[in-house]
C-alpha cells in the first residue's frame, strides 16, 4: 500500500535510493520458459543510462544489472526474478544545503511533511535513479509480450518546438540522442538544448509511445481500463504532469462525427479507418496501435537561485548544483516505453486468466 | 483483477448494467462512527441524474439509492456499506440493430473481442449508468475526508469554446446546468450546445476539478503517487481521453525557472508563491489546491450514419437513436469530483496507516 | 483492506447484517460464457438454509437469491455478478440485553473494542448469516471449476463421537441431516444432538472436505500456497478454530519414511501410493484428492447463564435466548465446500494466467 | 498473484533460490522513524541459522544480511527496505539424480507439473532457505509492533513426545537447542532426536507461538479475520500441515458452556477468566494472549530409499543425501514467530488506517 509495487499479475516491487548502496527489484508472475539473460535487460538499461550524450546528466553509473534468481539455464522458471543494480557513482560531498532547504519543484518539502524525516542524499527515493528499475522490469515485460508487440517512444515536442508529424521516422528516433522522430528538426533541437544547458536552465517536453501489434481484447471495462492503467503507470514517472490517449485533449474540440473511428472489412477482417481512440475503446484494446502521450516538466534542478524556506522555517534561496539534465523528457522515453510494456504484460496475463487463450 | 473494484483502504466494488434490474456497490473500509444517511448520497446522485436539463439525456431514472448495510442508527459501523439503485426506465424495445452491429466510438467491438459475447442492451456494463455508483461512493468518500476538504468541478471548455479564467466564479458553476464557472460565456455555450443537440451531433469538453484543504503528506513516492492514482481514477471514467495535473501539458513549454513554485513564510508557516505543480510534488500533496483536468470526448451516439461492420463481418451503416447527451462532458463533472474524493479518501487512510495522525 | 473481499482473480465482496434489509455480494472475474441461473445458486443455498431440520436454528429465511447483473440470456458475460438476498425473518424484538452486555464466545466485545460502536442486532456482521454469501459465491466457483472437479464435505466428529472411516459413504452424507458419512453412527449422533439441544447446550465438530479431480499444478510456491489459501478461507468461517491438510496434526508423530507418498507408474502416468500430503506438495496440487479438515467450536449461544460484563463496566450474567444451532458444525459443511471451491477457482485462473492452458 | 508477496500494509516480497547467488526481500509500508540496524535483523537470523546445533542441517550459511535501502542514519525513512543475503555455501556437486527424479514428500513433482521445468538445485524456491527472508521481515515487523508486544515460540511435541504444560518455562525454551519449554523432557528429546538422526530418519513436531500484549481490536470481521491471516501465514511455511488457534481441534469435544470465556472486571477493566479462544473472537483480537499452534511434517529428505518415478516416466528409487534436519519443526520456531509478527504488524497498520489511534 506504500506503493512501491506495480502491476497485479505481472508485478514488480522496487527499492533503493540514488545514494545508497544499490537499487533493485523483484519481478513476480513471469511465465516459465521464457528466454532471459542479463544482457537482455542491460541492453534496455543502456538506452536510459546517464552520461550517454551531452544532453543528459553527466553522473556516471555503470547500471550493471545482476540477475539473482528466477532464471535457470537461460530460461525463466516462473519464480520471482530478483535484480540488483549497485550504485557506483556516489560522490562523497556535502549535502548540508539540500539537507536543510526545500528545493522548489522537488519532493523535499512533501517528503518532509509526510514522513517527518527524509534521506536528503540526491533526492533519495524521489530520484530519477529509481526509473532504472522500471526499465529493467519493462525489459522482462517485453519478453512476456513476445516479438509480435513492438513498443517505441519518441520526443514530439521540446520546449515550444514540436515535430512535423508528416516527417515521422522511427529509425531517426532510434538514431539521434534526442529520440526525435523528425529528421527536419534534430539540428535545431540540439542547438536549442545546448543553449538551455549552457544557461543552466531546463525545459519540458512531450513524449509519445506507440505500441503496435497489441491484440484486441486486453483491458477491463470499468476501473482497470487499459487506458486507466496506462495513465497511472505513466503519471507515476517522475516529472510527468499529463497523460493522454489517442487524440487526447484535442477531443474536446471534436464533434461526434469526426471522433468516431469508422469500420470496414479488409482482408477478411474488420479494420478501422482512423484511430482517434488511440487503440482503446471502453477500456479494452481494439487491435489498432495503442498511442499515448505524456508531458514532462522541466528539470527542477537549475542554476538560477530560487526563493525557498528551510526546515526551521527561515526564508532563504537555493541553487541546485550538480550534474543534471537540461531536459529530463529525453530520458523519459525508455522509461515510458517500459511502463507501457509492463501495463500491457499485466493485462495480457489478466486477459488470459479470465478469457483463456 | 477484472477491475470492478476501486481503491485499497477506501474501496468499492460495483456491479450492474444499464438495462438489468439494478446497479449497486459495496463500499468497504469506511471508518466507524461517521454520520451517513441515504439523503447524503441521494443529494450527490441528483446532481448527476439524467433528465435534469435539456442538455443531458432525457432518459429518466429516479436513481433512488437504498442503503442495505453498514449504517446503524445514522452512523457508519465500520462494516461494508451495500448500496442498491434499481433501474426504473428500461424501455422495452428492439435492440436488434445494436445487437448485431458495432457502433463506432463505443465499446461494442472490443467487448465482443474480449468476451466472445456481450450484453448489448444499452451498452451493458460500458454504459455511463455505471457512473452513478462512482458518485455514490464519492459521497461516502466525502464523509471520510470531512468538512475541511472541498472538492468542486467545472467545465472549462466545450468544443472550441474555453472560459476566461479571470472570471472564474464557483457559485456560477453551481448555478447553471453547464457547470460553467465563467458567467460571461454561459449564454453562448447554451446557444452552441442547442445547435449541437438539434443537429443530432455531439461535442467534447474539458473538465477541471479542484480539491481545497487537502493536507500536505497524502500520496506515495513511486508507483502509487497521488497524481498517478488520480490519473487512473479519472481516466477510468467513460469517454475520458486525457488527464493533467496543475499546468499539465503546458509544462512542456516552461523553463525550470518558471515552473518552480517558490516558497516563503507567511503567518508562521511555509507558503508557495504559485501552483504550477497542481498541489502535488513527488507524488505527495503539498497542502496547496490539488488541480486536475480531464478531456472528455464527444458522445459517440449521434444521428448521422456512420460506416461500420456487423458481428458476421458484413459492412453496414449505423445510426444510434435514443436519448443521449450532446456533451457527456457535462455529466462528467460530478463523476470526476467523486473519483477525486475517492482517491483522496483512500490516500488519507493509507497515510494514517503508515504515518499515524 | 477491511477484509470483506475474498480471492484475487475469482473474487467476491460481500455486505450485509443479519437484521438489516438484505445481504449480498459482487462476484468479479468470472469467465464469460458459463451457463448460470439463479436456480444453480439457490440449490446450494438451500443446503445451508436454517430451519431445514430440528438440528439447526429454527430461524426461517427464504434465502431467495436474485441475480442483478453479469448474466445475459443464461450465460455469464464476464462482468461482475451482483447477487441480493433479502432478509425476511427480522423479528421485531427487544435487543436491550444484547445491546449492553458482551456475550461470551461472541464477537460483541471485540467489535466494540475495534469500532467503538456496533450493530448489536443479531450479531450484525459477525452473524453466521454472512455465510449464505459464501455459499452463493461457491456455487459460481463451481461453474468456473467445471464438472470434472467434485467438492464434497462431511462431518467426521461431533462432540467426542468420531466416525469409523472404514464405513465412509458419500451417499449417506448426502442423505442425513447431519452430513454424516458413516451410516453406523447416524442414529447415535441424532440421539446425542437431541440431548444437547434439549439441554439448551451446544457442541463442537470436525468437518472434512475432499476435492476430487483437481488437476496437478494449481497453487503457488511460497506465501500463496494452495494449502495456505485454503487455511485462510476455512479459518475465516465463523467458529472455526483449526484447519489441517492431509494427515494434519498427526504428521507430528510420523517418521519421514511413513510420511513420504511414494510414486509408481500406472496406466501410463505417475500415481501416488498414499496421500498423507492431502493432495498438495510445496503449495501446489499434485493431482490427488485435496483433503482438508476444520474444527468448529460449539455454538456460543446457550441457555445456561454465563458471567460477563456490560459496556459500562458492570459485572453481570447473560443467557442468549433465541433460535440457535446446537452444533454449528453441521451448517459449516456447505460453507466449507463453498470456500474450497472459491479457493480452487481462484487458483485455477491464477494458474492459467501465468502458465497458460 | 504468483504469491511471493505477503501482507497488505506491512508487506514484503521475496526472491531467491537456495543455490543461486542470493536471496532477498523488499519490505514496504514500514512507518518512518523506527530505529533499525542490520544487527537487529541479524540477531533474529542467527536463531534460525543452519549449523547451530547437531539437531539441524550442517549446511553452513553465514546468512549475513545487508540493508540496501530505506534506512538513513539508523532510522527507517518510510521507503522500502531492500535486504540481501548472499548464498555462500553452494557446494558444487552433481544434481543429476535430483534433476531427473521426483523426491517423495518434496515439491519436485508439483513444480514440474506447474511450470513444465524447474530449478532442481537444492529444492530451488521450495527450499527452506526461503524462510530466512521471513525471519528478516519478522524482525522489522517486531519494530513496527514495538516493545509492548512479545512473540515467543516453542516446540510442544516432537514425534510422539509431548511436553507437560504444567512445567512450561519460556526461559528454558530460549536456552536449549530444541526450543523446548519443558525442562523435564529436554534430555529425553535430545536422546530421541539423536537416534532419529543416526538412523537417517526424521520426525514431525508441533510448534506453539504466543503473542502477548496484543491490543484488543486488531483484525477484521469476515475474510481477513486475524486468525484467518495467521492461518495463512503459518500454513505457508514449508512442511506445515495444520494450524490451530486457542483450543484448536479440541473444541470439537467442548460444550458451549465450557468453551465460553467468561468475563469479570478487574483493576477497572474487563478480563477474561479463561482463553479457549486463543485471544481472538470474531476475527478480532480480544486483548488476551494470541495462541497458535502448527503441525510440521517430518523432513522429507531421508536416507532410506523411497520408490518414485523420473521425469521420463520410469519407475525408480531415490535416497536424498545431503545435510538435512532430522526435525524441521525445530527451525520452524523462529520462522513461525516471524510470520505471527508480520501478520500482527499488518493488522496493526490496517486497524490504524480505519479506526485511527
Amino acid at each position: 500500500m506504500s506503493g512501491n509495487t506495480f502491476g497485479h499479475l505481472f508485478r514488480f516491487a522496487t527499492f533503493g535510493e540514488s545514494h545508497g548502496p544499490a537499487i533493485g527489484l523483484v519481478v513476480d508472475g513471469v511465465p516459465p520458459g521464457l528466454g532471459l539473460t542479463a544482457a537482455d535487460i542491460q541492453h534496455r538499461l543502456d538506452r536510459r543510462r546517464p552520461g550517454s550524450s551531452r544532453f543528459v546528466t553527466q553522473r556516471r553509473e555503470a547500471d550493471a544489472v545482476e540477475i539473482l534468481s528466477g532464471v535457470f539455464e537461460g530460461r525463466t522458471t516462473g519464480t520471482p526474478i530478483g535484480l540488483l543494480i549497485r550504485n557506483t557513482d556516489q560522490r562523497s560531498r556535502d549535502y548540508g544545503d539540500i539537507a536543510a532547504k526545500f528545493r522548489p519543484g522537488h519532493a523535499d518539502y512533501t517528503y518532509h511533511q509526510k514522513y517527518g524525516l527524509r534521506d536528503h542524499r540526491g533526492g533519495g527515493r524521489a530520484s530519477a535513479r529509481e526509473t532504472a528499475c522500471r526499465v529493467a522490469a519493462g525489459a522482462i515485460a517485453g519478453k512476456v509480450l513476445g516479438a509480435g508487440i513492438a513498443i517505441r517512444g519518441a520526443v514530439v515536442q521540446i520546449g515550444p518546438h514540436a515535430i512535423d508529424r508528416a516527417r515521422w521516422d522511427w529509425d531517426e528516433a532510434a538514431r539521434n540522442p534526442l529520440f526525435c522522430p523528425d529528421p527536419g528538426v534534430v539540428a535545431d533541437w540540439e542547438a536549442y538544448l545546448d543553449s538551455v544547458r549552457k544557461a543552466g536552465s531546463s525545459v519540458g517536453a512531450v513524449v509519445e509511445v506507440v505500441a503496435s501489434g497489441v491484440p484486441a481484447g486486453l483491458g477491463a471495462p470499468v476501473y482497470d481500463k487499459l487506458d486507466a492503467d496506462l495513465a497511472k503507470g505513466l503519471m507515476s514517472i517522475n516529472a510527468v504532469k499529463g497523460v493522454e490517449i489517442g487524440d487526447g485533449f484535442s477531443v474536446a474540440e471534436l464533434s461526434g462525427e469526426d471522433n468516431a473511428d469508422e469500420m470496414r472489412m479488409e482482408g477478411g477482417g474488420p479494420v478501422f479507418l482512423s484511430n482517434h481512440a488511440g487503440g482503446i475503446l471502453g477500456g479494452i484494446s481494439s487491435g489498432q496501435d495503442v498511442v499515448v502521450r505524456l508531458a514532462v516538466k522541466p528539470t527542477s534542478s537549475i542554476l538560477t537561485p530560487r526563493r525557498t524556506v528551510d526546515v526551521d522555517g527561515h526564508e532563504t534561496e537555493i541553487v541546485t548544483k550538480g550534474r543534471h539534465d537540461p531536459c529530463v523528457g529525453l530520458r523519459a522515453v525508455p522509461v515510458a516505453e517500459a511502463m507501457v510494456a509492463c501495463v500491457l504484460a499485466d493485462h495480457l496475463l489478466r486477459h488470459r486468466a479470465q478469457c483463456g487463450g
